[in-house]
């Protein structure tokens, strides 16, 4: 049985992550390939409970490293009981967000150090990594235009503009400095044009 | 303004832990020191859903990692914005559990490596200590036979017997680690026996 591949897409609020995980399926459909969709944080029973936890607007603060170690905590039970098994029986693992999100939101956004993020990355997840990285990259302005019509904010998503600049900022960063790994993708594009882009990856994964 | 001291107290299931702790606060209050009682996993808003997470029986079975993330998750938070705060005002901090039971159930209990688990702590609490931790000790029939009558049991009171004498001979390895710091207690005496031998140590502290 050949191992699965590990797909993840990530980027700032509203680059078209949920819109081109859509087409992405439908895609891999098409190649006959059986694709697991998940999400962090999140993506299990006990993931899904600290997703809420952590995107709660009832608790007023979280410590920056008590966020990471949660997010960590979410990451680990995912990769263990759903992404590893998922991929050693063959299937395709499409996740929306993972690791490079926190090195992005709580090391870019929250200011933690990256050492620090690493050491904890190195401890979860030794050297498990994805096959390939969607980065989706717009603009902080366009990426909330296109999501402010929704309804009440999480806790992230009430930031600031500036934190989520420099969210996007460490995006960019991590794509220059695992350049084989994560594809830098213009979302800023239309819809068509972006899964054009994306499509092209696919193909030769 | 001099920084309070931090007793943790630890111990099986039915070790009297809750009832020395009464003891302790009165010993505390006529000596005039203001004392926080708290408790782990818990201590703080956060950390209490994160304990109700790891305590509750409706998840079948949580992956060690994830586990002892979440402890440390809701210990850095306790840490940060209680325990430490509270130390900075002159207060003194009691606190029913602390990191040596990470190592006695998730080590020895578990199975996980000390190896990992000490970089977790170090990851998290750098070199800050308990000034001094009170090991109340008795065979796992004892505490257990205390305890019978009580309700209906959490994950971890759902643990074999086997694992609870793994749990107790890590909690006495670790009294001869660090023997200046855990003070190795015999809590099968009567409750005024097990207080003498408390009140010896807390009169030098
Ligand atoms: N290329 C595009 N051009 C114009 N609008 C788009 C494009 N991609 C997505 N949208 C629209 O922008 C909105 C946000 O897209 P989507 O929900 O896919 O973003 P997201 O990255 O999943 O956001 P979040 O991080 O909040 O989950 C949706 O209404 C979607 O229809
Ligand atoms: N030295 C003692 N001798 C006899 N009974 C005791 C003694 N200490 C405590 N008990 C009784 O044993 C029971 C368990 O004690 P306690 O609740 O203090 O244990 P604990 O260590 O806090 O347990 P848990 O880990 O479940 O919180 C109580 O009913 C208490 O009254
Ligand atoms: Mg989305
Ligand atoms: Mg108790």
């Amino acid at each position: 049985m050949q191992r699965g591949k590990f797909i993840t897409i990530d980027g700032v609020e509203g680059s078209g992550k949920s819109t081109q995980i859509d087409f992405i399926c439908d895609y891999l459909v098409t190649k006959k390939i059986n694709v697991i969709l998940t999400r962090e944080p999140g993506g299990t029973e006990l993931g899904e409970k600290i997703r809420t936890l952590l995107l709660s607007t009832d608790i007023q603060s979280i410590h920056g490293d008590t966020e990471l170690l949660l997010l960590f905590a979410a990451r680990n039970e995912h990769i263990r009981t759903k992404i590893i098994p998922s991929l050693e029986k063959g299937d395709w693992v499409l996740s929306d967000r993972f690791t490079d999100a926190s090195y992005a939101y709580q090391g870019g956004g929250r200011g933690l150090s990256i050492e620090r993020i690493t050491q904890l990355e190195k401890w979860v997840l030794q050297d498990f990594t994805p096959d390939v990285t969607l980065l989706l990259d717009v603009s902080v302005a366009l990426g909330m235009s296109r999501v402010e019509s929704r309804g009440r904010k999480d806790r992230i998503e009430l930031e600031t503009n500036d934190f989520f600049k420099r969210v996007r900022n460490s995006y960019i960063e991590r794509s220059k400095q695992f350049p084989k790994r994560i594809k830098l993708i213009d979302a800023s594009k239309t819809l068509e044009q972006t899964a054009q882009q994306i499509k092209i990856i696919l193909q030769v994964l």
